[in-house]
């Protein structure tokens, strides 16, 4: 196809009568389908099924009663071997590492974090963004009233040189989010080098930590294109600064979205002393469900092989986004997308001011995308152009109705932009 | 029994030398017993292993993905009607009523509570301490560098005029924990006329929650001996005061103590502001075991009937103790102790300045209490009296022998202080 950038204003004039043709018709469909969320499927729901017929009777302990407050040893062992970090480095917690990540900030905004002289929450606070990236984070912050700097995210990582910079000079900075594997949105994986280089961070702040959402750890979509994450912590204490970082990861991806379990992973003096604060919030995690993850998963072989069920299910939907997209948009100048090796997410974007319509007008005709924006803090994308496509929730051919009625949009978008431009 | 205050050193010295040779006896049996925390046994976490095999897949929600952030409707309905509130006016939630107590206290410090003008911690925040109460709750306080005001506790509830002339006049006082049923540990129950005074209080500061942990919601222990506690929310209600009052419970203590589920319950102001914060926190609970529960209990008269099967392994265990604090000390005036209709302790008060004593020679001999003070904000109960017993986990014969001991301990730390007093 030919781009859109060298038609004559009447050319695309024609081109937009018969998009509109299209996507009338569309709505006449009365299509109904959601692809706002990196929710797993029914079919992905039902490989983790055996896990609820797990007999509980065969633990050491009685694992219906009070306490365990980081775990159970067995849950602990396999997460330390998925995180690549020792058992005493983990903390296991119930359902949500979301939860985790919150708790965290809100810890250390009211009591400080391990060796910080005070709590955050005592000066102004600060979090590096690098974006697009996860919503839920960015809310975390707005929750908070922390300042969110967005900071550029490349091939192999957010801009180091950038990060570098403002850590080192502004001690108000306390923190950076980071999905270094399988990036929500982007799919990318941050290369050795930015993981080395994170990890020797000297930053102003000495109670600064980085937030490394580990949440795509295992979830390839393709057995033959693996990506690898450098392992941070070996790294961080390499230079001396093992303190700096606190790992987070689930099974939400893995068994069950709503009864996974948590872990959170660092050096030993902060999950000493997360420990200690975690023993007032409360007495333990839910350790019959981490039982069950453990009886169920077994190790980190079997949990390879249950990933690539998962692959297997949701591998087609990745393909036929792209293809759809291919089809009916490559060549015409007007968007480019991700072709991830894992995760949950396709990234996409649209000629510059164009976001926002697209996700207007598909919400129009029955497809409810990902709110534009919502990938930037403040869910302010300054060129108004990313949007965040989830192929995992809707059946295939729900897929491929919405990605169709999506290309459509996105066309007549641009094709709108382009002549409101040629006019001005 | 004749009482120890009125015997001579001489005849005290001699009862002394007998009580010396009983606990070396205790001592030789080398025991290694746990009466410190009060735990479900064994046997009463048995009955709900019915739990554990519940079908899911009668629901008519996926509960194993992601949302539903206040919990199923079905639990919200069952817990509404046990805490006799509406469906709209709960939060159900993870395994902790402790963690939704924690992170009601972090969030209102943090941001404030509803028709609060700004967050707790930009001042001073103290809360009331009904005494002796709940060590946890009081760590939570600490924990924040929230001081604490210990208040008098009688037989019908704390002392309410104490409370009233605090809160009216010290806008700083921001809370107070209150356990109204059962209480842990006295085991009385606030009356009518306490908790229509509670409902009724108008604080200085507007942002004033009482935190009304009914844990023992439905732990009798005995079928004919019921308490029953007034509905704070209804009398809130009634004095337009509807938004002073957080309600906690859990099924901690009704089906698994490590894997229940919990609930906050509280105006429809306050839930509506609460939930939103916690959309930022998680993307819901573990909705599987929220549903497990409800299609386990059912309905509440047949909690009712469950609850009658706790009472039944655990009375005999309150008797023994009761029986054997009759037999030994029973008229020597050196104790008295509470007998309660539920909940999971017995309080225990010997003379003034004896109960770290007590608690010492107790350990020393194998059997672990509660820690002396652990009643009391900052651990101090300034008399040095009071001990919680809690009968419900030991085996009945590990009961009856730790009991023995106890006692021996009793008597032999309250002559020592009797002879030590009468030499000063």
């Amino acid at each position: 196809m030919s781009s859109y950038l060298n038609k004559s204003i009447v050319e695309l004039n024609e081109i937009k009568e018969a998009l509109l043709e299209s996507y009338k018709q569309f709505k006449m469909q009365n299509l109904n389908l959601d692809m706002s969320r990196g929710k797993p499927c029914k079919e992905q729901l039902d490989i983790s099924n055996d896990m609820l017929m797990i007999d509980i009777n065969e633990s050491s302990i009685d694992l219906r009663n009070y306490g365990g407050i980081d775990g159970i040893t067995e849950v602990k062992k396999l997460f330390a071997s998925i995180l690549e970090v020792s058992e005493n480095e983990v903390i296991i917690s119930g359902n949500s590492s979301l939860s985790l990540m919150h708790d965290s900030v809100m810890r250390a905004l009211l009591l400080g974090v391990y060796g910080g002289y005070k709590p955050w929450s005592h000066g102004k606070v600060k979090f590096l963004c690098p974006s697009p990236g996860y919503d839920r984070h960015f809310s975390i912050c707005e929750l908070f009233g922390i300042e969110m700097i967005p900071i550029e995210i490349n091939r192999d990582g957010p801009n180091i040189a950038k990060i570098r910079e403002l850590v080192e000079n502004d001690d108000s900075i306390k923190g950076i989010w980071c999905i270094p594997k399988y990036s929500n949105p982007t799919g990318i994986t941050y290369s050795d080098e930015i993981v080395s280089k994170m990890a020797r961070l000297k930053p102003k702040a000495k109670d600064f930590r980085i937030f490394w959402d580990n949440a795509y750890v295992v979830h390839h979509l393709d057995n033959n294109k693996k990506d690898k994450l450098k392992n941070i912590l070996e790294e961080c204490k390499k230079a001396n600064n093992e303190d700096i970082v606190y790992i987070f990861s689930s099974t939400s991806k893995i068994t069950y979205a709503g009864s996974g379990i948590s872990v959170l992973a660092a050096s030993t003096n902060n999950i000493k002393f997360i420990k200690n604060q975690l023993s007032i919030q409360t007495i333990g995690p839910d350790k019959i469900n981490q039982y069950r993850h453990f009886k169920f998963l077994k190790s980190t072989e079997n949990i390879e092989k249950h990933m690539e069920k998962h692959a297997h299910i949701i591998r087609p939907k990745f393909e036929k986004v792209i293809e759809i997209l291919d089809i009916e948009l490559n060549g015409l100048e007007i968007a480019d997308w991700t072709n991830p090796n894992g995760g949950y997410f396709i990234s996409f974007n649209s000629l510059d001011g164009c976001a926002k319509n697209i996700v207007t007008l598909a919400l129009e005709a029955g497809v409810k995308l990902t709110e534009a924006g919502a990938t930037y803090p403040y869910k302010n994308d300054q060129y108004d152009k990313n949007i965040r496509i989830a192929p995992t929730f809707p059946p295939i051919e729900e897929l491929e109705k919405a990605m169709e009625l999506f290309c459509v949009c996105v066309k007549l978008a641009c094709i709108n932009k382009i002549i409101q431009d040629r006019i001005n």
